[in-house]
């Protein structure tokens, strides 16, 4: 018998590694035929389609302990297990496992892969039935109702009418809180975090320099560089350390960078990485292309900036959440200039104009809008106890 | 005779126009031969080197009636005069004019381009002498402080020992912070607008976003592209962007462009500009290669980061402006969130435990950090009365 390691550091296996996740993830997954077309806001019917996602816990007899956790921007299914290409752990795992607050002991957690993303679910870098090909631009463009819509075929198929709770930070808090209007009576207790009811100018502005930096790369090749064998690498790069900035607080990055240089002395009069934080963001770009899909990034930046809960009733977001019968809890962070308290307080004041149960939390820290990412004591407790406070309630 | 009509439109010509201003700017010029090389930080001498400047008013008899401006990162000498190739409008001109706060019926004003810069003054897009090709990257990097000695010959050029005031805002405001420290016997009065002693870890990082997304651009060619004849506009475009929003507020965008579209009713599920705030962001990336070299893009941001007046002064600001005679006044603005008021106070706090005599004030805006370009009354009537009281006090 003969072993084949297979080195997963070199780049051009990173590169095959990605692209397998997209058609044939590891993680576990569901497809949907013919007969089950999931019909999209652009207008079109995508069929056939997959959802990949991950589960932790057990679902119980009931099927009334369950959490669906969504996923932001540059997520995955794998909130809580081991990535499959980077090994990195869980993006979610100081909020998510056994005894943890969302406690997997307890609960049945559930995962999935955005619809548009790069690993496992159908997006732009999924094989196009109809051509064999990937998608690339062909795909229509998603929004966070679609990635709601797919989200509520996959708990269809696993028979559960009414999750315990849905929750999320970023795009995943805006998932959370278009399944409280797309589907109130599936949502016993939401729970949004870092996030808003709509995607502000300033954030459709840096999205679209990120976007902008990835056209620009000519490796992009009007997004066929899969099918061409090339990598608008370098162009998702600088869309990645534009973003990585907006996610911390000018706080965060003076008290762990300020000025301090990079395993040199002085100043080297040059454009190399002089600083730790320039260095730092050269790290965060260069690490992002080896694990996500360039034309992902434009259709998941482009479904946020769509995110318009109260442009789709009239205006008024009161109306979005008009009879809901779920519990929520909204929680922001002082330094999240991102998705500053200013935006949690819009959901709040509507969720209490249309009678709604809601608490809302705002969280001191400086550790700006990844917080919610972050070991943030006052966010596990709220989250333990909201959880706790909704499963007495459910009979758990 | 014949008259030929050069299109300035047509973006070829816009290209050479702007190439030719590098070595043969339409403004004024002093040209430094090998008997006056410029000392810069890097350790080198630069020599010959040229500045590029425009005055405005009348020098009087004694001499004492010169204002100095010094313009930001994408500025230039044109500041209350046309721009010989945009022609538009001079970018100070709503503070600097005949009856204006900073008055040319009263003072004698000058502004010269930065060392780096392209417009005249010796940069990157310079011809180097000793090969009669443009610099690029042969340049040595250089630093604010740079910057300032090659004002002060330019001074000494013209004759005028000491200056009424040396004033100008974000790198502008650096500078003129730089001349009280190295030249403090030449400022009678200091005004640095939205500004900091020192750059800080969030706006080293936006700065590194810029200069990646330029030097991304297969088309930089490691800085040789003006000898190659090509131009990294996309990337520099880019990078524009970026760096547009961070001089604005989130406050500015939503009131200007909210979530409004485009010359449409409705979106297009697509990546076009279906919102203004994107439309807008995209000109200010095109209209701004139109008119700005890359490598000087990326010198001049660099010049930014190296600014820390404390560092030169044993990490203690105070030490740097010890024993000063100038009087100050600090100016910021409640929205700008890339030079926040809390950096103006560090310069407020060191100037009053140096003995200085110093004014603060912070001026409510929802502008940003461009209110210092904008019409704010209350700029321009602190403006107005720290200029009269000092050329009182010089006896003018």
């Amino acid at each position: 018998m003969s072993v084949v390691r297979v080195d997963l550091e070199a780049p051009e296996n990173r590169a095959k590694a990605i692209r397998r996740e997209a058609d044939e993830p590891r993680s576990q997954l569901v497809k949907f035929g013919p007969d089950k077309p999931l019909r999209l806001d652009a207008g079109v019917d995508l069929s056939p389609f997959q959802i990949a996602y991950m589960t932790y816990g057990e679902l119980n007899a009931r099927k009334s302990n369950a959490i669906l956790v969504c996923h932001a921007l540059s997520g995955d299914q794998y909130v809580a297990s081991e990535h499959p290409v980077t090994k990195k752990p869980g993006w979610g795992e100081t909020l998510i496992g056994p005894g943890k607050p969302i406690d997997t002991n307890r609960y049945f957690v559930i995962c999935s892969n955005v619809l548009g993303g790069c690993m496992g679910t159908t997006g732009p870098a999924s094989r196009d039935p109809k051509t064999g090909e990937p998608y690339g631009l062909s795909l229509p463009v998603v929004t966070i109702r679609d990635m709601v819509r797919a989200q509520a075929m996959l708990l269809d198929h696993l028979g559960i009418n009414t999750l315990l709770c849905v929750t999320g930070g970023s795009m995943g808090g805006m998932q959370a809180l278009q399944w409280a209007v797309s589907y109130p009576e599936r949502a016993f207790a939401v729970l949004p975090l870092a996030t808003a009811a709509r995607h502000s100018a300033q954030n459709i502005a840096f999205h679209e320099v990120g976007r902008q930096a990835v056209m620009a790369d000519p490796e992009w090749r009007n997004g066929r560089y899969l099918v061409e064998g090339r990598n608008p690498s370098r162009g998702l790069a600088v869309a990645r350390m534009a973003a990585h900035i907006t996610y911390l607080s000018d706080a965060a990055l003076h008290r762990k960078f300020g000025r301090q240089l990079q395993d040199r002395q002085a100043l080297t009069f040059g454009f190399d990485a002089d600083f730790q934080v320039e260095s730092y963001l050269r790290h965060q770009g260069s690490s992002f292309v080896d694990r996500f899909d360039a034309n992902s990034y434009l259709y998941i930046t482009r479904a946020m900036d769509y995110f318009d809960l109260a442009g789709e009733h009239g205006g008024v977001l009161a109306n979005a959440f008009k009879g809901t019968r779920s519990r929520f809890c909204v929680v922001s962070f002082t330094s999240d200039w991102l998705f500053p308290t200013s935006d949690a307080r819009q959901i709040v004041h509507a969720l209490n104009a249309s009678g709604a149960s809601v608490s809302f939390a705002e969280i001191e820290t400086d550790k700006g809008h990844d917080a919610f990412l972050l070991d943030e004591p006052e966010l596990f407790a709220i989250t333990r106890g909201f959880l706790e406070s909704a499963a007495r309630s459910r009979g758990l």
